[in-house]
């Protein structure tokens, strides 16, 4: 794999890329050309747990992306179809990760290239602090298995993941990704959910289990759900959710969902609480909390261009 | 029942006072001094459904209010407390009509008094323009019914009955109030609930089923929950909140919790929802939904106090 396009910038498509731009040639994929310009002019630049600078190449226009061995799909849930559908035939000779939070997004990607598709559950983080400037903050692996559906080898699993260790980065190839996306997808839904509809950071009430009214006793009633919708799939857990959700609790860190809703943009639930919400209704399964969650989130979402004529109140 | 105090004069409280001014001597209990000064110099002007103004006493001192035979606490539930300690003595030879939202204020009224309490349940709406002006909107009735726990005479109901329809509102006096109690109860907190978490106005959303994340299933399934509740706590329903929803779906008008939440003030969430999930553990029966919603809207309340400390986001 000597040639890699990351698709979208965001703080993880930065670290892709920088990190990758060691050991291969480099494209990024990016929505904005001022974004593509400046990463061609000045390079990225990592800062927090490694140092360094690195030049590649951007652009904004699909006919730009030459054919890639390796692309990482590094975009919101959100945007994946409208990232992936231009370039996705770059890719039909190599293969396309997806790193994207919760379930859906290798379906989408599947749609639009021929490629293998690898399923990826990242769990590192970043801050990004401009177009060419990203903090590296958790140093947290990027977990990699086939997609299923596609039948991917394990050989170009492990290609990718090497790869990405060889940039400097965390990776883990595995036979089966699900258990550690279904992980992550438990403890995300149920953490960005209540934060988006409380307007609490990732605080130590997510934990609380010591009054009736403990935002704990709904989490841990959230994740049972959740593994309950994960054992109906045939998906045995990597991790702990709620172990994760104690660990988080302690951090005060606002999580995406809650980022989206103060700037009202269009939230990840469709690929989070929707996923376990229609995996439940497949697997034949009810999971009322996630459901619920899901639709007020979905409400939240039609607020922003809803409003009553009459902002008065009477009783 | 000759002499009548109004205990807080927000926009339900403000259309007793002015109505029963008419046929019985009315003393206002109000909070702020320029509240009680204002109603003293200017009396009290409903528009809307009745055009009329009226004078009467008002005061924000609990030493100046006389023995009553009547008192209505129109405050909010959240402040029954602290409006019905400094002058629950007075009517101790009376009644007290708690006519608040949701469950629970009777209990607190009863703690403060020793007259006669009676369950009140309003359906009528106005809204409040100033200290001395409301427009009266819905003229349905006041329900009022026995407290049982002070098994206060059906005599007693009727005599504060016939005095607000003598002032001109509707009012229906029962046996058993609690149907109606309950019927709004579920109502209101289904709808409140999801309003306050969506920041929807009572807006056709409410009720619609036609996608799988139409918040009509939601309301559906709370409205469900509540009856079941009901039914487990011996009440039969009067009407069915459903249909309820269904017309107010139609009103885009803000529920007094979307106000409260706006505005950051504490709602009434612990007397609906959390009621609610009250009675069902009473009862033996579970209550996921309401309980969920309710841990939602403290924790909504909590994070009115609490903020993270680093606004920016990361993965």
């Amino acid at each position: 794999m000597n040639r890699v396009c990351v698709v979208g910038c965001g703080a993880i498509g930065s670290l892709y890329a920088a990190h990758l731009a060691r050991v291969a040639e480099v494209w990024a994929f990016v929505r904005r050309a001022e974004h593509a310009k400046a990463l061609n002019e000045h390079g990225l630049t990592v800062s927090g747990r490694h140092e360094f600078q690195v030049s590649l190449k951007a652009t904004n226009r699909a006919e730009d992306v030459p054919p890639c061995d390796l692309a990482i799909v590094a975009t919101k849930a959100t945007q994946v179809e409208e990232s992936i559908a231009p370039v996705g035939a770059r890719f039909d000779q190599g293969a396309v990760l997806s790193a994207q939070n919760g379930l859906g997004s290798e379906e989408i990607i599947a749609q639009h290239t021929r490629g293998q598709v690898i399923r990826g559950t990242t769990f590192m983080s970043g801050t990004r602090h401009s177009d060419t400037h990203v903090q590296y903050e958790l140093d947290t692996a990027t977990w990699l298995g086939p997609f299923e559906e596609r039948q991917t080898p394990y050989a170009v699993v492990k290609e990718a993941a090497d790869l990405i260790v060889a940039g400097g980065l965390k990776a883990e190839p595995l036979h089966d990704a699900r258990p550690a996306q279904w992980s992550k997808l438990i403890f995300n839904a149920s953490v960005n959910g209540v934060s988006a509809l409380t307007g609490l950071p990732h605080s130590p009430h997510f934990a609380d289990e010591s009054e009736f009214t403990g935002l704990g006793h709904l989490l841990h009633a959230l994740i049972e759900e959740g593994k309950k919708v994960a054992h109906a799939a045939g998906v045995n857990l990597h991790d702990d959710p709620w172990e994760m959700n104690k660990i988080g609790a302690m951090t005060n860190h606002p999580p995406s969902m809650l980022y989206d809703v103060r700037r009202q943009l269009p939230t990840e639930v469709d690929f989070l609480s929707g996923a376990i919400a229609r995996e439940a209704e497949r697997a034949g399964v009810s999971a009322p909390l996630h459901t619920a969650v899901y639709r007020l989130i979905k409400g939240k979402e039609a607020g922003w261009s809803f409003q009553d004529e009459n902002r008065a109140v009477s009783h």
